[in-house]
């Protein structure tokens, strides 16, 4: 069976998450729906990363198997036309090796989060960003960044539902920069725990406030215990911009 | 009375448009419902653009007067405490000046137009953008451009219900820039007509798909008639940046 690699966007806004659950539209679900359309299959779409409700993508990665050869870029149009009127958008689709899998395959993940940091809610960007109309302190946020850096036990930003065997991941990237209103975290890593990144954010928030000092947040980090971590930032805010795999995929 | 001068973001999605009208709610009757529910008055918005149905801004401007004296801070705070649900955000309030007209003061109207040119639909900026599959070359969309800047009689891209007394307009700015997907186009005057950034920016879509050659678009300004007008481009890519007013303002 020819599988396929799928690069994806949506606005997480309308969908349960990135996961096929019994209340609602699922983004995988709506992917598959829409496959099932026009290949009369039942094809299965593995996700890279499985985003919670709420959360956008820029840059999705699944694969799928399907029984008959398509043109790649045929089958992106169909996939297209047949996810409407739901805010997704397949921008790449290609043939690739059949040892290739969305999620076992990736050697690196990367999301953004995106804080609107003025005194006047979002009207354009609204559900696209996390509204904060307390003044952030962006250099305190990216000083208590760096204590999360490297390979830790991420106990304390890890939800209490994370089905992963084991808390410790390694962080390679997590960078706070302001520009004008919007302040930007981008957090890079192979892997992450569930709620990982919007716990992050939620415990900078709080050094943003001066409500911590950013030296708090490797104490957080260090007493592995939930109850240590700031308030989840909510999903709205967040994306997932890419997916890495090795150069020879 | 005291005068209020307020800076408006929106989204123009779910609005008929900036003014009021029969068949839905408008930004200006968003904010009149507002401001009454809060202060037990009646009062009238005027705006500086009235922009039509899905037409965005990251900065209208308005005035209103109210009997009572207000803190402005206070008073772009119950604002936008009172629109919610709506789409809406007072960025900005001040007491101003009784003799300051928000439409008629105005001395420069900036607006920005939104394509997303790239193959596959648009998920995360759709109704913000318009989408557009095919390559557009934006250097030649730039050299069509500049047949509009100056004054003119921008008959050819005026709408038949444009109420403007005379169709000779000043165009002091056309810019057409590429941002790897997005195109932007950039346009100021002091005053428009009606349709007149969007049957612009219609046009040069025609230049930029090679439909059209540059030069063509200063032929049919010279042709002073609406049928050498491309297609009006659609509302939900144009955005009302901002508003200039001399400096003792």
């Amino acid at each position: 069976m020819p599988r396929y690699k799928l690069t994806i966007e949506y606005d997480g806004g309308p969908f349960v998450g990135w996961q096929t659950q019994a209340n609602g539209a699922s983004v995988q679900s709506t992917l598959e729906t829409a496959l099932a359309r026009f290949t009369g299959e039942t094809p299965v779409v593995h996700g890279a990363g499985r985003t919670d409700a709420g959360v956008h993508a820029f840059g999705q990665v699944a694969h799928v198997d399907l029984e008959r050869d398509w043109d790649a870029d045929v089958l992106r149009r169909a996939i297209n036309a047949h996810v409407r009127p739901l805010p997704v958008s397949v921008l790449v689709a290609s043939a690739i090796d059949p040892d290739f899998h969305a999620r076992f395959s990736a050697t690196a993940r990367h999301y953004l989060y995106r804080i609107l940091n003025r005194r006047s809610p979002a009207a354009l960007e609204r559900g696209h960003v996390w509204w904060i109309p307390i003044a952030l302190d962006a250099e305190a946020m990216q000083e208590g960044a760096h204590y999360l850096l490297g390979r830790h036990d991420f106990t304390t930003f890890r939800a209490v539902s994370c089905q992963s065997k084991s808390p410790v991941k390694t962080l390679d990237r997590l960078d706070v920069a302001r520009y004008g209103d919007t302040i930007e975290i981008r957090a890079a890593a192979r892997s992450f725990l569930h709620h990982q990144v919007r716990s992050m954010v939620g415990t900078l928030k709080l050094v943003g406030e001066s409500k911590c000092r950013p030296a708090d947040v490797g104490a957080a980090l260090a007493a592995c215990d939930r109850a240590a971590c700031g308030p989840v930032a909510p999903a709205h805010g967040l994306y997932l911009v890419s997916v890495d795999y090795n150069s020879t995929r």
